[in-house]
């Protein structure tokens, strides 16, 4: 899911870390130490082993993901080598009993949806954090040009004046709401456990227990059931990055067309060239972060047509959640970082501004109202 | 939007009087009449002259849709010749003066975009209506198998045992977190009023009292903004009614798995029948809500892409709404119909279901408790 | 799937006589008489009674197609209630014998598919011709303007200098290109017939006779197998029509980015107006045909979706495709018919062409040349 | 674009070698090296320059992706870059004359377009090739089983009979038809060359020749026009690659379904197992092979979009294209591989076959001369 060629284009890098490879390994590691931990907080298994089991997935965190994905084809999942090895290293660390505490009560659906959850909550931490520097940004323009006359332009006709910071407004008031509705659905993001086929079986009669113990341990909200069947968590999720991209994209499309030659109306700070002219100066940043938004929509709809598992757990439909996930993360956490390098140093030209508007009639209405409006319900 | 052939098949008549073009109609006319109401309360024109607005847009609520949509086709809308036919009845019952205070201080996109929130409004309380029953069935087939055994199948294998009750459980718990998420959204439909550019201009000092007595008129939420180009509430509706549909999806596809002729676990009350087979017995409300959740998620795709408008007005983005909004609002609101006649009645045969785990271990875990705390958490 | 409301607004009227509900129910009767027809060629039923179902058949074309929507519920498709109706009066007619005739060795799914070709191929030449009208318009501007300097725009930024007539034989080469691409289609919609599970076991051993009857009867390729389990020909039915879709949605959306205020290169003949503001002159043909293109790629995607059938016929994959595809034939129809609006009368401003370019060096290279190689080849 | 931990388990490193980072370097370089030779070849530069680039590209061919992803933030695409680096060692090898000759007439789309069919190219060859395997995989089960008896099911309900064979020819003939749609799409792929704004200006008056060599050099088409506009190529293969996704994805389907416990009418040759259950014998190749046919009409829709590119070449439309190009690549591509292995071996239980008829009665019609057709067909 990563090219080290075309993703620093797309902003992609600044979310890797969170999504990556190693990110993952990591947190399907992280799973099965908290479900040990869990286990052991509910008197299931003892706190020893329940350290063992730590310290050996620990250790295999720093694997290589390869590796494991080369096992995880027999299966169909990377969590069935994981428990394997995980399951010898324990056994040679502090024998058979120990060995049969790891992954206890667990199905392979359990440890990487709730990995999922753990990379998704990270992956929306960073791209949480630019979609407010995008939205500070944003306000900062607001606040600036205030009462800076603009055109107003409507299906790309002008229209009557406006300001531009009416117009920073607008994509502030978005992006803070993407922000929101994404940091919401990140505090609820939940774990999973439900066991072979949903029903807690092993653990009973302390799996609801072992649950709450495990959301704990990792943060993430003890669900109300097992979500196997039901990908309410995804579905929200995918929504909100789906909104995300639009409120990225409305910004950045904007800039583009501000900067069209013929309107000049703003500027990048570090244009893009081209291999062919000189004189080009492309506003990149806002170029490639408005190419991310386009390419989200389809992810959210492959999203929700693998939203509709089969029976206890889905014969597809659960992997075919995997890769669209990642990507999305990836595109919109790119588009927001690539906005933000549009939006910081934007250089607003007044002149040309007022040159567009021409002999239209200055009447600025509720312009300035609106951008303090704004600016006062985020302070 | 509709077809008289094919919608009764997928259950769209259900919303039909919600959305069809006669309650587009009314609802922009109700928008025209609110607008002068909510004029008239903050002082900006006379309470007579609100009055004879409303009259005049009262009788043209009930015109042919078909009229007016020829008359759109000039200038790309239908609330530019709506706008006229009003002004030029509002003339005749009360002069030059009450005709110059029609549509005062609005665009085309204001009246349009609140008459959408008006029309989505109502198309999600009917299937709102119709998300509680069918969670309500699931719920009850949740309690009444709380402890009927049946086999749990994974990637459509046999897993462990469950409950069907569990299963259930997992249907409502989907249905109803979509129809509270529905319902908040709903609830947080917002008016528009900005005028040509989004600045209230022709309504200053007054504009945002207008605002705010406009959404209150409309029972619809006032709005921190103008959002002519920040198209959340669309974006949140979008996302709201493509979760509706995959947890319909979800529930409607396992009675259909449920029902296959070597399962035998569940069977339709009226299943249907076949042009070529006497004894076909298809699971046909299930099949057809299935249908209509299959179509939801490029609706949701396309208003996703839509959510980009150019500018202070979109070029084409927000004309690029309105079909498939409807179409989503029809094929989530007719797939809601279909699982509510899938569910309701559905016999569910214990006796297939026992065989059906054969001698495999009957050890169901918290399959109960399961259920129990999704019946207590929507008690 | 209509809107007298919206649909001219989209020019989606021009494709209604071709696809409604009439369009429809006529074609599944011509269905069931040419299959009728078909089995008398091969000697499978008598002529006579062939010419009473087809009688019969054509007086049950002009019924009423809500009163047969509301008799397909119980089944799920319009297909077993007309064959009930169809069957009923022919027996009238000419007694049990004949009646037994009806639907022969048919199953709904065959009538409904190949009733869906046929509507498909009718409104695909209509869609065709405006298309054609539409690159005809295209190459009139390349011919015209051949050697018309305009700037050229990359990343929406001044370039070097080209000329219009080089981008209106982009925009030509494109349409001209979605057309051939559509009648190829076209010309390969087959019929469709396999019996109840596709063996066409009733009509053995005649049944491939049958089938190359039936597809001769009503023009139509004879298909090579049966493929009610393989949508090959409604996938590339809805990849040609999505092709077509972005053709019209690249041209139209260079109208409105070329009509832009601030350029000023082009003018539509009747631009449309505003609520608002009497000053607007929106291309809005333009607009409308963009926003036709916006909404297409979301049908193409459910229409994939559903061409995953399950084993002999899908259970709602099937179902799920009827929608899509007669919103997409719409779609685009209408766009094509905005669009050869938009591009009749486009008024073209040189001077505004060369006051854009400004002192950029002339150089045009091959623009001209270009032209002369587009309009030879379409010759 | 690449994940070692998740794209084994959905044979997505089938496709790596053909679309990863070293892959896309490789072309970009071929594709400066073959622009050379092509000017050459018509005497716009001396061959012996061309052999100076052809070693220059060579020797950059083997970079370090990274490295020059890094650089290419600021310009937006790779090509910027590499031109400057190109430059750099052909100045190093042959002097400023030499290096003048570099990319000449060309713009970076040029480059990347022509990269991206060279890409495409290859990956298609690579899917071509499993998707036959997969073809003929399935026309060996029909042959082998042109006579098998199993139950038609339709609506996933019992129809009336049919054979195993037929239905391995509906997957077969899906499979040999999207194998060659996609390989006339494959034969069609055109070189780009149209320079800055597509006038080909440098290159006048041999512009035109220069596109035709270029072509030669690299075994592409000779484009008729310039397409930074116009994306039929990338559409069609867009579209080509969506049908043979859902090919696979409706055999894959199939064989989940029909390896069900209650029906287990077919088991792959090496089932997967479980984290949590020995007894588990998941058909997971098909399960993963339908996997990556679910996340395909999801890139199908977002090439669609991105498919519109705004005038002379686009604002991030363009750049929109990269990454679901070459993730759609990818899915369909490890989807033929997994569906390969799933058909590779695949058991069929007779036996199960006949007892899931029961008594139905065995009138196996056209059955077998269907399967005899196919297989003629193609021989």
């Amino acid at each position: 899911m990563t090219s080290a060629l075309f993703d620093p284009i797309f902003g992609r890098t600044a979310v890797d870390a969170a999504v990556d490879d190693r990110a993952w390994l990591a947190a399907l590691c992280e799973v099965e130490t908290a479900l040990a931990r869990a286990c052991a907080r509910v008197g299931v298994i003892e706190l020893a082993t329940a350290l063992e089991i730590g310290a050996a997935a620990d250790a295999l965190a720093g694997g290589d993901p390869g590796v494991l994905g080369a096992q995880a084809v027999a299966g169909g999942n990377p969590v069935i080598p994981l428990v394997t090895s995980l399951r010898d290293a324990v056994r040679r660390r502090a024998g058979d009993g120990a060995a049969a505490a790891v992954h206890l009560g667990a199905t392979s659906q359990d440890v990487l949806d709730t990995a999922a959850m753990l990379v998704s909550s990270r992956a929306a931490g960073v791209i949480g954090a630019d979609l407010a520097d995008c939205a500070n940004r944003a306000a900062e323009l607001a606040r600036i040009h205030r009462d800076t006359p603009m055109t107003g332009r409507t299906l790309l006709q002008h229209a009557v004046p406006t300001t531009f910071g009416a117009l920073a407004a607008v994509w502030g008031a978005g992006l803070d709401h993407a922000g929101m509705r994404l940091a919401r659905v990140r505090d609820d993001l939940p774990a999973q456990l439900g066991g072979a086929a949903g029903t807690l079986a092993p653990l009973h009669p302390r799996g609801q227990d072992v649950v709450g113990a495990l959301a704990d341990e990792l943060d993430l909200r003890a669900p109300t059931g097992v979500w196997h069947g039901e990908r309410g968590p995804v579905v929200e999720l995918a929504g909100a990055l789906g909104g995300a991209a639009v409120a990225i994209g409305k910004a950045a499309g904007d800039v583009v067309l501000l900067a069209q030659t013929e309107l000049g109306e703003v500027q990048e700070a570090a244009p893009g060239g081209s291999s062919a002219m000189a004189h080009k100066r492309n506003p990149i940043a806002a170029v490639t972060a408005r190419a991310g938004a386009i390419e989200a929509p389809g992810h959210v709809a492959a999203l929700l047509t693998a939203a509709m598992p089969e029976l206890q757990r889905g014969a597809g439909t659960w992997h075919a959640e995997w890769t669209p996930l990642v990507a999305l993360l990836r595109c919109v956490g790119g588009a927001a970082s690539r906005l933000r390098t549009s939006l910081t140093g934007l250089s607003v030209d007044h002149g040309a501004m007022l040159r567009n508007i021409g002999d239209d009639v200055l009447d600025l209405g509720h312009a300035g109202d609106l951008v303090d409006r704004y600016l006062k319900g985020r302070a």
